[in-house]
């Protein structure tokens, strides 16, 4: 272990650490320091004695742990949360793509993601893969908030409701790369929406963009039985085979659900080294399904957590993505065992930043790496006595045991309260949800595609 | 609706009052009287100028309903929380039966069920269901904190942690029912473990002093696969089935968990006018299975919603267990229209009090009505915005969003804090929960059943 320096930007005192690394080695009552945005040294509190921080955080009674990766997201799609609930799934996407046809422009984008990211920070999340059209809006958004984001062109195989045809799609992609690449705290992904709107030949279009950029993919796949239906109808076989065929499975190709897979498909996946994005929230709420944890754990592929959008959640909360996580994989074999609640926390931090291709750099505490980090408070009543504390984290901890998070070693969230002021936004998104709430019956939306 | 009195102990004033009586009446800006801990009446917040109270309560921006219905619990249980989990059924119980052998005594149930009793006032529960042994210490616990209580003797065929023989037992449970009964706040059952740890005999005691008392009775029943091999090798049939031929299934039944049922079975259940307490959390994480809420529903059962002990939970959460009960109902059948959101908060409130017998006094806010209810707060990120107040109760509000509750007429939470003072209380938790850790590794218990 790194020794402590004699200086630090921020130095937190008496955590009971867990660094979430490989051994998921604990120090029970620990320091962590910081310094320009990394980690300089983390060990036993009183290795730090000597060490002179311009801010000290005495972490006692918290647990302190690396910040959550949501590595899938909509955020700006706070806008409509719980808007359509309690309906079949076509007639929640007739709701959803009504609303978005009529009311998502950057700015309302703008504002619903800053509530979104506001509250994903609020909950412990430092780094957050979202997908969305009018992607700059969203980077404001998370440099407003602080968290830190990976962000990229959307490519649908129609219009969408940014109103882009294919080709200006094509370059605008490449124009966002050129304006975003090396920007700080922005990582970049391409971000195909599906199989099921995008034809092979423009699927092998993006694989051969990203291929030329250098940039891995980030796509929807087997997510609902309607999803698998669509795509056999259009392509004749399952979305893992048809994305295969076209090139889209690469080293550090994220997918987003991977709920409907065969062994053959599992096989297939670890072998062309792709990443998972399990939503489990989503896929209890809209019926898509129980994803096969247990298989694809067993097959060796990276696996990571997110919420996806709050019009499926409805809410950003990746502690009860984690607890659901565990929820469905028992009930999907039957057996209580089948995922400890550390490995899911894992899958939540290490596993997170693995899967978006950022291992190197954040999911675990160790010097040299992102202070992306969080402390969790253990004194409220529903976390006493708190045994084993992957069990707390998974099992009875919320977002609002959250107390101060860490995203690149700057303070977001401070004593449960969101550092950056964000009331402006707020109005903006109640505004906006007036209008939808005025207009959302009984519209109906051209757009064939949930984001 | 009543008119307003012109004075009151308490008024809450400008709150979105959803009443949960049968057609869901709301108030978009409304206002409740409370005097002598019953409602006295409630309507517009303009009807209520004229009224003069002790104390106002200014609601702007919460919610006002009724508060939860627990109708399943073993509180003193937060002392296991998260003890023994990640392990198949058989190690579970192992584990937590060696540490209740161990533990389990009045001083530790009382500390525990004041934990546990706190946890779900700050989560918004004002009545709990509680089956546990040494009941008085559970009611010292529940006069404490507040909160409403249900209590009972507990039956099992053998000595058990609280070490009283068959016949003592017997004699315990009258006398505990002759020193409690009329007593304020406080609502009796009987409540059999389950049929698994009585034999026919017993069940016929108990039903027989059920039906001598006038009191109802609770019971686990059709949990688990593991419980209905046991059942089928003790009794040749089913749970449900020689619950009914001993006479246990009766007018006002509880039946706690009720997974494990065949269509004839759900048709006896409403033939007898039996209620059930669904427990999804404790279900899911046990791998106990998802319960056939559709047909019960159809059935015409009275539901309502239980959070179980928190060593199966791993918390005492009823907006956690609302959200779940939404999941499972959809996982269970493909439809994620099966449930709409307000038939769960309906019964998480109104369904609870009916399902406990206590229907005609609670979970309805109504004049006359016990004044047990709370305030959810709508002012944090992930609940804006809020299109639908019974979404967001059930996919997007926690716990932590409780502002105030009060439990007949009484303030038990005031801006997100216990009014009562349980220092002492947690302590001792944590003292025997010191011991327990110590303990829990390799110990093998005697008592075959799981409370």
């Amino acid at each position: 272990m790194t020794e402590f320096p004699v200086r630090a930007d921020t130095l937190i005192t008496n955590a009971r650490i867990l660094t979430m690394d490989a051994e998921f080695t604990e120090f029970a009552e620990g320091a962590l320091a910081i310094t320009g945005g990394r980690i300089t040294a983390l060990g036993p509190v009183t290795d730090a004695a000597r060490t002179q921080a311009d801010e000290v955080v005495d972490a006692a009674g918290s647990l302190l742990l690396p910040g959550f990766v949501n590595t899938h997201c909509h955020a700006a799609m706070v806008l409509f949360r719980g808007l359509a609930d309690d309906r079949p799934l076509d007639g929640f996407l007739k709701a959803v793509w009504a609303a978005e046809a009529a009311h998502v422009t950057p700015d309302t984008v703008r504002a619903g993601a800053t509530l979104g990211l506001a509250e994903m920070a609020l909950g412990g999340v430092t780094h957050v893969v979202d997908m969305y059209f009018h992607p700059d809006a969203t980077i404001e958004a998370a440099g407003k908030v602080g968290v830190g984001l990976t962000s990229g062109p959307v490519f649908i195989g129609f219009d969408g409701i940014d109103h882009l045809p294919w080709p200006e799609r094509l370059r605008f992609a490449e124009d966002f790369v050129a304006r975003h690449r090396g920007t700080e705290g922005l990582e970049l992904m391409l971000m195909p929406h599906s199989a099921y709107t995008l034809d092979a030949e423009k699927l092998r279009e993006v694989a051969a963009m990203a291929g030329r950029l250098g940039l891995p993919v980030h796509i929807h796949a087997a997510e609902a039985p309607s999803e698998m239906r669509l795509v056999a109808d259009q392509h004749g076989t399952t979305p893992a085979r048809i994305l295969d065929t076209c090139g889209i499975l690469q080293p550090g190709t994220l997918l987003a659900h991977a709920v409907h897979l065969d062994d053959a498909e599992i096989a297939l996946l670890a072998e062309r080294g792709v990443t998972v994005a399990h939503c489990p929230l989503s896929n209890a709420k809209l019926a898509s399904g129980m994803a096969r944890l247990k298989a694809l754990r067993a097959a060796g592929l990276t696996l990571s957590l997110g919420t996806d959008g709050a019009s499926s959640g409805n809410d950003l909360d990746m502690f009860k993505t984690m607890r659901q996580t565990a929820y469905l994989a028992i009930l999907a074999t039957g057996e209580p065992d089948v995922l400890p609640a550390r490995d899911i926390v894992a899958m939540a931090t290490r596993g997170g930043a693995a899967a978006a291709g950022l291992g190197a750099r954040k999911g675990v505490l160790a010097p040299g790496m992102d202070a992306d980090l969080m402390l969790v408070d253990l004194a409220a009543p529903h976390l006493i006595p708190a045994y084993d504390p992957y069990s707390t984290l998974v099992y009875a901890a919320g977002r609002e045991d959250v107390r101060d998070v860490f995203a690149r070693g700057r303070r977001i969230v401070a004593s449960r309260r969101l550092v950056a002021g964000i009331s402006d936004e707020i109005a903006a998104v109640r505004a906006v949800a007036a209008r939808i709430a005025e207009n959302a019956v009984g519209k109906q939306a051209k757009y064939p595609i949930r984001q």
